[in-house]
């Protein structure tokens, strides 16, 4: 029996609301194909706009809203221009990682035929790895705060919380994967010679979750060294695995590395499926190109290629989400080898154009 | 009348063995052309050799001992195998940048004829920029603790401190700097979307010392996105200024954009003159190559160079520092075009041929 799979969209603000529908399309253009049923509820909230009119970024029952869904796919929040990041943020997409529990943010980072890269003389299979970023904790909090405010004294405490309970899963996350695939490498991120508490003890962390696995080899390295590392030498990683903001910052240098973070996509897993996860492309909301139809659709397409990966492992599986995932994926390769491309590849071609493009290949 | 400039020479750990000789034979060369002063004293510690015998990394007078100095011209510390880091760097470098309240990292990122650089495309010219990194304060610290140790509970607070002092001056410094450049454009790293206390405070605090310098430009952009712009757009660059941290991953990728980490020199600037300032290359002591003879020395000499430009600049100054400077630049851009070069530079020369063939055009 077919499996009926209900999804939420969350467009949000910016280009997430022109990226959005052309990832609805591809998914919806897989399903007709694979006769998957993927059920859309459409939410308007979550967006700078919403705020506007409610004084709040999402309904306070968002939480009833979403919880029955077996995903959220979710174009781009933030118009800093109308509401401060830090409140459109902490109000919408940060509150989803952190209270549905999506402790993994997992983002591949892979170079493809037809994509211009930057770094002189790579070629496509050179760059492929995954960038596992814990997503709940860490540095990215709203503990501490000012002392002597508005004075010449004025002195600032931010605090960042590591938890073993937090550190070991996304761990083990990493190192699973890394067994999964056949170089079984993991790279630490780390910074423990100068960030004094935490970091060494993340390493400690490291070490112990890695005694788990025998079969995979580690490096620690520091974040300054490793961001040097993926312009000199990307080829060399397989798993990066780091804390929430080294996380962040990773996995937007990466996609940079392989030419446009118009293609990066993102999952926010929860791993144990109790909450929904959420899949998003890595760049955000755009504000200087956002209402010209210039944006590249990729990376939202391609989250919904892994949002269907997500759904074809998960217990009661429809093995057609797989087939559905590889669909999309060899379309976005073919366009992206022959075009049409947006103005970040190069081209001239529109958001809706890459996506009618991908969609019809899609449907084969 | 010559004045007599004295200088701290201190080797450190791994390749800092090798580069400081070769900086120290291109200093000489270029004092003894110019009739320069420069009076050397060298400290065996600061080295983790000098822990495992002492049990500390340095002694209990060194500040006695390098208060006296006009700067200090330091290779590198650092032997995770023998010491933590936390330990040697807590324990020597990081105190000096603090106790000497050497409050500015300089770093230069620029391109150089003669250095493949990893970025398809780009010449020299195309990327001539700087880092100005906070440097006392921030997310380096050993603030916080482990609260439940070694149970499932464990978790680890580790906090960030800024001051509206440090802030300011570092602000200040690069604001100053860039309006002294043609472009006087100054781009302020932040992560204010994410880290919620800290890094909007930091944007108000750009915003506030913007204010006093009405020529210069502004635009602040998140350390992800920043460190993906390095790779994309690195010409857009003039200052950078960022938080300890975000300095730090910053003026290891930007030389690394650049070809190698080799090249990059720093200066740890006590603007006020009050202490010594620290001249030091911005790669470590690489125990991966230390002993092979084969380490680029000129991170070290450009240090070096940078020392005198700060020494020319002075109260009280020898214009000749300014002109062995410019000796010495011009010697590593012909040995850069010309070679010889060492191994991350494509070549095979030793550390002491690179030092030697620097040296050489320096004395003309
Ligand atoms: C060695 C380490 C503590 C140091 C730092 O992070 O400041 C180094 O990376 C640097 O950039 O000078
Ligand atoms: C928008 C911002 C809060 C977010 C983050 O830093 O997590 C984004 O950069 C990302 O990587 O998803």
């Amino acid at each position: 029996m077919t499996r009926r799979f209900r999804i939420a969209a969350i467009a949000g603000d910016g280009i997430g609301k022109e990226v959005l529908p052309e990832g609805l399309k591809v998914l919806a253009a897989a399903a007709e194909r694979f006769g998957l049923q993927l059920e859309f509820t459409h939410f308007p909230w979550a967006s700078c706009d919403w705020y506007i009119q409610h004084g709040e970024m999402m309904p306070p029952d968002w939480k009833a809203q979403l919880s029955g869904m077996d995903a959220i796919y979710f174009g781009a929040v933030g118009w800093p221009a109308l509401v401060p990041d830090h409140i459109s943020l902490w109000g919408s997409l940060l509150k989803l990682r952190r209270e549905f529990d999506q402790y993994i943010n997992l983002r591949p980072v892979r170079l493809f035929e037809g994509v211009p890269c930057p770094l002189a003389g790579r070629k496509p299979g050179d760059i492929d790895f995954f960038v596992v970023r814990e997503n709940t904790e860490g540095e990215y909090t709203n503990l501490g705060g000012v002392m002597f405010p508005d004075t010449e004294r004025e002195m600032v405490i931010q605090e960042s919380v590591f938890t073993r309970y937090g550190t070991d899963r996304v761990l083990q996350y990493a190192f699973g994967l890394a067994n999964a695939r056949q170089r079984k490498h993991v790279t630490v991120a780390t910074k423990s010679n100068g960030i004094a508490i935490s970091m060494p003890w993340w390493d400690g962390r490291a070490d112990a979750i890695h005694a788990d696995y025998p079969d995979v080899t580690v490096d620690k390295q520091h974040i300054d060294i490793l961001t040097a590392r993926f312009v000199l030498q990307p080829d060399r990683f397989d798993v990066v695995v780091a804390s929430n903001l080294f996380g962040d910052i990773l996995s937007d240098l990466g996609p940079a590395c392989t030419g446009t973070i118009g293609l990066a996509p993102s999952g926010n897993l929860n791993p144990d499926r109790r909450f929904p996860s959420l899949f998003e492309p890595v760049h955000g909301s755009a504000p200087d190109i956002a209402g010209k139809g210039i944006a590249n659709p990729i990376a939202m397409i391609w989250s919904g290629a892994m949002m269907l990966s997500f759904l074809a492992a998960g217990p009661d599986p429809d093995p057609r989400c797989g087939e559905a995932h590889d669909a999309i994926m060899a379309a976005i390769e073919e366009v992206l080898r022959a075009g049409p491309r947006t103005g970040d590849l190069g081209g001239t071609a529109t958001t809706v154009e890459v996506g009618d493009a991908i969609a019809a290949r899609v449907r084969g």
